[in-house]
């Protein structure tokens, strides 16, 4: 097992950190001229792991390490590329990074099936205001209405992909056995229990979805207070619903992260304002009557100020359980590194969701520093992200069809 | 007197109104494209009305009617051709349009006074987040720091002054002895009592004010609720409290126009937020102790929340009297059509507000429907500014140095 995994990781991951499309801050969405850049950086990578390179019209960048059996099927691992804006330099690339070290490990090793190697160009969702464009894609999930979303500039995902040119021939056909990934935790648990690495048995489902309010633009300095129809003060309203609703909740987290003015001017009511929310649980049950009360609560408190309200529902994701049996062997690896492993579930949505539909899915989860992600201060130690990638090196080498 | 002032005035109102940057909607900014197809159109009533024009730096576009006496002073008429985004099209139009009007009943009349009809190219300020930097510029009161003032794009007041080339030779230097404007009221007295025209005794004093919140970014999924440091939630209290606080006070009124997140993502806590308020009282001590009780209040409620807020204070505009033996001679022309006279408080501001450094001033206001405007619904009837076009001709032709 080489032992330089930790620097190798440090120096790919400060390498792949730098490929951005803003400078001063690290952000890199669905094929983007940065993320081109990032995946010629990594295709690098994966041919010095022995490995033949791949890319579907999706932009996922496939590194493959070929069966003796060609019948065989595929065991995937891997993670995304792409990143949300001012982003971290862990979240996904670690598990491209140790997915591309595990399988350096197994040069010149007979395997018992196909290995891959994926960088999913889309799990963030920034440019599309979509989740796992790269990794549905993957998995033949991905739906004519997420081909028909369009970006901030009027393209579709369709014409983004048509007007993509991938650098490498397609894939062979292939049939998936399981998909396993390695991610930050993005979560306090495993820094608090001073552990390096946990194993996840559930995704949280989730909802996304927008919120509009109507109200009535209306002049800053002649209108009364009590004549007015001001969309952001119902908005605002609204907001802090949702904050206290969330906050009396034992696990559940709800979030707005993006309210905009359609038309905003320092000395004009606001007529109309947008936000996002995007609700969070591993009990689906409980996720879903959060939304239903919350719905109603906005709909009663926007009325009562004479605002319209309308909800569209963007995405609705039922939690994804792993795989007991796959987890399980994981588990066992990371107890030769440790006299714990704790069983987590993530609050965050990861490619291995997307994947679920066709494979056997297990997650690795690595300790990160204050359970930051999506920030610029986001930080896992080069020793902890070695670590998987040593657990995944021993799960590839003795994976059997399960 | 033309009879003709109402439909002439309906006519060009439609005109104007139809000259904007953004299809779709009225918006004029500041020395925009529009806002030179916009003066080109001006130019020609100008000169039809027997007026030579000129354009000053600022794209302030004058027309001149000479006084018998070369040495005398001048008196200036007019309102603002730039606009709010998605504007109506009486708000500074019908101040140009009435003052044209009342102009071209001088025709062959000796003046004893130089008579100027002003065009000011900036009062709403949408481009630089300012006021009054047309007839500022007019009124040679426009300060180094809002000529480096910047755009949305980077462009400096100064730059766009110089980037701008005036389409008429300068006009004399000029002393002003009054300066009076007819604009829309803004605002339900005059519609409630059923009257065309009022006069104007002072303008609301105003403030303006950035605010930023300071929090911390972090994953939507994974942080708990009682971990947060969301910078939209505290803006969404200070929306919430200014609102509650402005309610509580007889005439006061405090806006939020403008909220932003630096870096929106629905599925990350927004990190910071920052707002604009706008708060106008005709009471200067009102207005600043309401912004002392709302600085201390705003501070108190982001500490409780470990959120860090910094207020910064873009302009303090004290109000604004008119001239009253000004007022009283437009108020003795009212009293010809009408049987009373409102005298009104503007809570708006006025380009009439940037010339009370350098002149007497003077204002009429103008019903319209619902007391709205900046709005594409905003509404005065071609009678009522036909009538205000009349006292405006009669102010004119009796007016003697007072």
């Amino acid at each position: 097992m080489p032992e330089d995994f930790a620097s190798r990781a440090a120096l790919w991951l400060d390498e792949l950190g730098a490929i951005t499309d803003e400078p001063g801050g690290l952000t890199r969405t669905f094929l983007s001229p940065a993320q081109a850049r990032a995946k010629a950086l990594v295709s690098v990578w994966l041919q010095e792991a022995g490995l033949e390179i791949y890319e579907d019209l999706a932009g996922n960048l496939i590194g493959r390490l070929a069966s003796v059996n060609p019948d065989a099927k595929t065991v995937a691992c891997g993670s995304h590329i792409d990143t949300v804006r001012n982003a971290g330099q862990y979240d996904g690339a670690v598990g491209i990074v140790t997915a591309v070290l595990a399988a350096s490990a197994l040069k010149g090793q007979p395997l018992p099936y196909h290995l891959e190697v994926v960088a999913f160009s889309d799990e963030e969702g920034v440019r599309f205001q979509s989740t796992y464009l790269g990794s549905k894609y993957y998995a033949g999930q991905l739906t004519g209405a997420e081909l028909a979303a369009r970006d901030a500039d009027g393209v579709s995902v369709q014409e983004a992909m048509a007007a993509h040119r991938p650098a490498f021939p397609l894939p062979p056909p292939r049939e998936l056995l399981a998909y396993v990934e390695a991610h930050i935790e993005q979560g306090p648990v495993l820094e608090k229990e001073a552990l390096a690495l946990g194993v996840v048995t559930a995704i949280a489902g989730q909802t996304r979805a927008r919120i509009f309010i109507e109200g009535k633009a209306g002049h800053a300095g002649t209108t009364p207070m009590n004549l007015r129809r001001d969309a952001l003060a119902g908005a605002a309203e609204c907001v802090l619903t949702i904050e206290q609703y969330a906050t009396a909740m034992p696990a559940l987290v709800a979030t707005v992260g993006d309210l905009r003015i359609p038309s905003p001017a320092s000395n004009v009511i606001p007529g109309s304002v947008e936000f996002t929310l995007d609700v969070r649980d591993a009990d689906e049950e409980v996720r879903r009557n959060f939304c239903a009360r919350i719905t109603s609560e906005l709909q009663t408190q926007m009325s009562k100020r004479g605002l319209g309200i309308r909800i569209e529902i963007l995405q609705e994701g039922a939690p994804v359980n792993c795989s007991a049996p796959l987890t399980s062997a994981l588990e066992s690896l990371v107890f030769q590194y440790q006299e714990r492993c704790p069983r987590l579930v993530s609050g965050a949505g990861h490619d291995a969701v997307a994947l679920a539909g066709i494979a056997e899915v297990a997650m690795l989860f690595i300790r990160c520093r204050d359970g930051l992600s999506h920030h610029p201060d986001e930080y896992a130690t080069p020793e902890d992200i070695g670590l998987a990638a040593q657990v995944l090196a021993k799960f590839f080498s003795g994976f059997q069809k399960p």
